[in-house]
């Protein structure tokens, strides 16, 4: 039986940027979008060029390999052609497979929002999708408000659908903008759709507002929409968007779903899918939710109890899923055994042979727990991960040795009058026997210690000369200006070679030399 | 139109207690049920007396006034009458108005967890429920597992319902145990109950394994049951359990259940769920999610941009519920792009009163993006905002004034060989005219930093003695060690206030201190 295709549109860097507090870089959308690339997904949508510098540059290149990279943004405005249009014209001209216009579905919102007519709208609508078209893109249009509007004025919201397909969307999306409608309403809503757009072309967006967006996600497909636009972890606006994290499984797992439809991401993709989770909110510098559906800590944690035994006995009658489809692990067993088959596949990751049998493989699991125990985080840092791995099983040489560093930070007056503040650090080194001293000034602490133990590595200097601190993250593990700091670095070299390391102790500036070390070692090691 | 009566039994002191890493002491218990009561629901499970004496104590007393106080157990054990079932017994002779029995209703689990036969367990339940009655109780039964056992074999899944019903229990409660299962199979399952069981004795307990606990129970509703089981928040094992907090304001507020039905939440209750949220998360000593439906402090929280001034000029268009219904707030965020209606509406939030065409507003709003532009956000510090918006329009009295400070962080080896770090701070403060210098070590150099700045501050050391740090977050903007950071710090002081401060600066230490002193300066300013 051949399966009907159901497609994925990712919206995380465009409608999950809106998240109250989220600030993405370029090169945190880079990143991103490369990981929904390889996830799977059928469409990124990135951004929309023409409405902030981020999102242009974002859009000078094409950012994804499989994936449609698709540009947001507003329809034509009224009283204007499509080609005087400079918001329409950004998106044409930007390095966009596909471009989704945001219209409005819902006529109180063009008279107020858009202060235009109901046709000129509709107008809007479809010369907008043609110029797409004609610039051999895929266009969508997402109907905002869609199902409020549909309430209001049914056939308005209606013909707002029917215009955009007949002027050749390939998709229609119904949002529910404001999140607030019900699983069934969806439903309904979706059928009555279908009479004027083939639901092979009737997409569904999702808000979370009733806690629902999941559910409503999947009414719809129910109801015969084959597109479903979500988020990473669900991050949007306000309560946040359907999340394809607890979406993909289930489409994938379960029956009513697997058996009729096909989704972009393999089964090595869902296997990976915990980690793309984690790794997301490693990028957001966020705790992942231990609780989340299919991918959280806790989501195959039983506190077993009374039923201890008859878990261990038959797991798969206490999970409705089995954990390491989606690259997740069961946590009733404490199970070695599943840890050290895990730690083997990471070690092959890293290009490490090691016997199962090995005894050191029980050791170097043992150690990772204890680390992670106080804090360190290796599902974000591989580089500090092999680091520790290679000088466990095999050897990584001790290219240098820290003896002892110092940094002060002052602020004070200057000779004239004004407040600055001044950073100097001093590190002192030993490299072949021989100590070497460096000192340097910095913006601040960590910039000084980083300039000041990269300044004179002797002979070594030359192979770090191309190495350079890309991002760097601090998270306080439990609360107050006292607690547990975990930083992460992310280092490249001119080589394009991208590697993560990892610090935690009770003091910013010890986790942050720790990663800092690391960061070089790992350059010297890995990339001499 | 009379409504039928829709009933609300919380098992957040129950299942909710299963939460991966909970711990309830019976005070914890006493104070939750206590706003369990208040809030409206009509059965508080408080757990499972005989099994531990934290619910032994708890169970010794009645702790509800309203709803009914209900004890958790297992039914009686095959082979032995219900008199000399010590479990059972210590059900019936606690504190407790109504019992609710957990009876396996998945054949294979009756074989391989009880271990006697399928009818061996019908006889349990019928035994154990009469029992309840008996002793002038309420009885319910749990069937657990129900809806895997179901599709395993539907006929036994069924009489055990049925049995238990017939028995004289008031509910027979369908487990989702694995939390797997589908909305349509949950509804389709819970019609075909109804062959045995009015669906007026019929309740739904769902878990959220994928993301559908919420839409679950509705979906039960719809079918036709009539008791939701869940819990504050969504708290339980593994992804957790139905969340009341976003069931009741769906129930109250949105016509397809509205019209329908009634609950025992009234509109102060449900004018009062974000606090109780809130105290809820407090009491677990959690952040709050600020995503959460309805009550999550970004969950009517929108990124203006384009649509602000439509948005104040009719904010129901935008938002599905109104957010004072809830207890909760609009929150216009004062973003990049937001205008001056934006800034308006958060000094009215803040109790400052302007008028539109105060020039100073418009001053207020370039500084505002000035600042935004170079790295703070407003968004995560209200506190922040509050202060610099306050020193513009009226006056905030500079309580000190910081001369200078230093910080250092050493690392060496002491006399016995260990590598060890010390932070030391000197923090120089002047206040009304005279000089104050203090200095502290610290974990870090922020937190020594912090001790010294809060070391003495004269006559205002009162005022700010139950500050305490919660939470120190930093974010660096631009990639590298020299690169802005940007530092958030949530503050609370022993009046349960809670704020939100931020400081910016290429030098970490310098970005923390500012965020320092803009926590001490707004609870002497606030809250003195």
């Amino acid at each position: 039986m051949t399966k009907e295709r159901l497609y994925l549109f990712d919206t995380t860097l465009r409608d999950g940027a809106q998240t109250n507090g989220l600030d993405f870089s370029v090169e945190d959308k880079i990143v991103i979008a490369g990981i929904l690339d390889e996830l799977g997904v059928d469409f990124v949508e990135g951004g929309y060029p023409g409405a902030n510098p981020t999102d242009d540059q974002f859009f000078e290149k094409k950012r994804t390999q499989k994936a449609a990279f698709t540009a947001f943004g507003m329809t034509k405005r009224a009283g204007r052609s499509v080609e005087n249009d400079p918001g329409v014209q950004a998106l044409i001209n930007s390095a966009s497979d596909a471009v989704c216009f945001v219209a409005k579905s819902w006529d109180y919102h063009v008279d107020v929002a858009l202060g235009c007519t109901n046709e000129e709208n509709l107008e809007g609508i479809a010369e907008s999708v043609k110029a797409v078209i004609n610039a051999g893109k895929v266009a969508l249009v997402d109907c905002e408000h869609f199902f409020d509007g549909y309430k209001a004025n049914r056939d308005y919201a209606l013909s707002c659908a029917k215009t955009a397909y007949d002027a050749g969307a390939r998709w229609v999306v119904l949002c529910d903008t404001n999140g607030g409608t019900l699983t069934h309403e969806i439903h309904d809503i979706v059928q009555d759709v279908m009479t004027v757009v083939p639901g092979s072309h009737v997409g569904i967006h999702a808000h979370n507002d009733t806690e629902q967006a999941v559910a409503n996600s999947l009414a719809a497909v129910r109801a015969g929409a084959r597109q479903i636009q979500g988020t990473l972890n669900g991050i949007g606006e306000r309560c946040g968007n359907a999340n394809l994290i607890s979406l993909i499984p289930t489409l994938k797992l379960k029956d009513e779903f697997a058996e009729h439809f096909e989704i972009g991401v393999s089964d090595e993709g869902l296997a990976n899918l915990t980690s793309v989770s984690r790794q997301f909110d490693e990028l957001l510098n966020q705790s992942p939710d231990r609780h989340q559906p299919y991918v959280g800590a806790s989501a195959f944690a039983t506190k077993a109890g009374i039923h201890a035994s008859a878990i261990l006995k038959d797991p798969h009658t206490y999970e409705h899923v089995a954990p390491d489809i989606v690259g997740n692990q069961r946590k009733v067993l404490v199970s070695d055994q599943a840890g050290l088959s895990n730690l083997m596949e990471e070690l092959k990751r890293m290009g490490i042979e090691a016997d199962k049998k090995d005894p050191r493989l029980v050791d170097l699991l043992a150690r990772v727990k204890e680390r992670e125990a106080v804090g360190y985080s290796y599902e974000g840092a591989g580089a500090s991960l092999e680091l520790l791995a290679r000088r466990h099983l095999g050897s990584v040489p001790e290219y240098f040795t820290v003896e002892s560093f110092r940094v002060g930070v002052e602020r004070r007056y200057n000779a004239l009058g004004e407040l600055v503040s001044m950073s100097e650090a001093v590190v002192k080194i030993n490299i072949d026997g021989e100590t070497r001293m460096s000192v340097a000034e910095g913006k601040g602490p960590i910039n000084a210690l980083d300039i000041a133990l990269r300044k004179d590595l002797g002979h070594l200097q030359e192979s770090i000369a191309s190495l350079e601190l890309v991002d760097y993250k601090v998270r306080i593990l439990n609360g107050g200006t006292g607690a547990i700091t975990r930083v992460l670095i992310e280092s490249c070299d001119g080589a394009g070679h991208r590697w993560f390391t990892v610090g935690v102790s009770e003091n910013i500036v010890d986790a942050s030399f720790q990663a800092l070390v690391d960061s070089v070692t790992f350059k010297l090691f890995k990339y001499p």
